[in-house]
């Protein structure tokens, strides 16, 4: 395992002319509900609408000549296809996704937006990865996972490091974790920046495998899940949660109605539109689950890509 | 008329300390569909959600120690109440806000949020400035009216110069019309930076005076509208409508249909919640009113104040 500052550091320069630098985003009266002062670093602007830009970026210019000519793939039904196929073109190379037939529409249309080549397949574990495994065959691409990719997660882990540059002196890291791509990245780069911050993973308690491996002392994985952070209902990888088990000091769960009003909260006081996902870290400090009272702590904030006409205050 | 350049440059050495510096945003998506580039400056995350917190902090500011030791008074529902209720407990002094018992109740607590002395009355032009002259009888209060007050209009022209900062060599400039505070600041500021410049005026067809004003050469007022564009149910002011026929090159009305559709695009795609008012400037270019091919144009996002129960995509 070579996830360490060093990777992630290569990995900004690698990634630089492809990716946004966000900005990170502070509110007076966020800070006076909970006491303490937080800075929000808004991934929701990031290039494809999530920080899966910057990991996809990074594992396709890591590619020498000879393999990305080969062309990449990979099966996902969320934002790392697109940001994926949005990698692949910036190189010109091909980028094969396969996608569960029932993706919503938007997603498969933002993958064919970017060129890639969709694979539909039916939705399920093991339909998805018996079609990539066609096309590796049949190509010689290079398979890039969403999360269990070293230069996927030493990409995510570029946000937490112009986070600590644009917010110094923080107290807490909290980030989000589905298969934990973004919270490893994350993890390394702010405990080897600061070795006194505490790096919190947040997870919806619907989607709560993390929080039951870190007490199993074992990967437990995640029963079927409708959590409203759709970008979580993954269990944690197994490279990911070795890290995490390293350098992260406590799993918080949040409720999926405390989620909607953290979500609702952010879209009424920052003014950014954040998917449900997103608001996880936040809800943990809303909810009180996370005090935070006198110190500083950074969120990541994850993605953006919502269906407006599905807003969860509107459902019932 | 003392509007000019340096009075702008004034307010904005006044308001620096109580505003943000708030960040143009660009869009490689929103420019490929209109074939020039916008830059789009973020007034949404403005303090109070919009830019009147500019001029109102101006005006309360520019006082000196006697008047502003009577406090501010005005009549509004919007967004002035609330910035101004603001800049007077930063200066410390008392802010009496009129406004119509009908007013929605996240306004009214707002207003009441920043410590403002509220007095509700009918929901009739007749009863608010009856009410407010009152007021100024009975406390000898400074009236800042809402649009037609100079160091208001100066406040509101300091966006526009940071968008000219940020944002250099535009060839176009726009902003929406309401009441024209907004308006005659910042076709000022524009003119001044920059001769060249085509400053752009925006406004509802079902809101459409200040169009009609210019077509006639006096002002033309508003007949009873419900334009989904509530903060531009106005009629241009008169030291306003002076201003921009001298410094305005054109007025361009869009639909109620076309300002949906570009406040939802902005959504959509910015990540960004901003209100109805302030998608109307680019609706005039999404509705292709405005041809921006290969021409650089500056957009002042207005504000970001909505009510997410409320959303005109919802609407039947």
């Amino acid at each position: 395992m070579s996830l360490d500052l060093a990777a992630i550091r290569r990995a900004h320069e690698r990634i630089r002319p492809h990716i946004h630098r966000t900005p990170v985003l502070t509110s007076a009266r966020l800070d006076a509900a909970c006491g303490g002062r937080l800075f929000f670093k808004c991934e929701n602007f990031q290039k494809v609408g999530a920080f899966k830009a910057r990991g996809a970026a990074n594992a396709v210019f890591a590619l020498d000549d000879a393999a990305a000519a080969r062309g990449v793939a990979t099966h996902s039904s969320g934002n790392h296809a697109a940001a994926l196929a949005r990698a692949a073109a910036l190189r010109g190379i091909p980028a094969h996704i396969v996608m569960p037939a029932n993706s919503a529409q938007p997603k498969i249309r933002a993958v064919e937006g970017y060129g890639g080549k969709i694979t539909l397949c039916e939705p399920t574990q093991a339909a998805r990865e018996a079609a990539c495994a066609r096309i590796l065959a049949a190509t010689g691409a290079t398979l890039v996972h969403p999360y269990e990719n070293e230069d996927v997660m030493a990409g995510q882990g570029t946000a937490a490091v112009e986070l600590m540059e644009d917010a110094p002196d923080l107290d807490f890291m909290l980030c989000p974790v589905g298969g934990g791509g973004l919270l490893a990245g994350t993890a390394v780069a702010a405990k080897a920046l600061r070795p006194g911050i505490v790096v919190i993973a947040t997870e919806p308690e619907e989607a709560g495998d993390t929080a039951r491996s870190f007490a199993a002392g074992h990967i437990v994985p995640l029963e079927k899940t409708t959590t409203i952070a759709d970008g979580l209902r993954t269990t944690i990888g197994k490279p990911n949660f070795e890290i995490a088990r390293r350098h992260v000091d406590r799993v918080v769960t949040v409720s999926e109605a405390e989620i909607v009003a953290a979500m609702r909260t952010i879209w009424e006081t920052l003014k950014i539109i954040i998917e449900p996902s997103c608001a996880v870290p936040y809800a943990a400090i809303q909810s009180g689950k996370i005090d935070v009272a006198g110190r500083r702590a950074g969120l990541i904030l994850t993605g953006g890509n919502v269906d407006l006409d599905a807003l969860p205050w509107f459902k019932k």
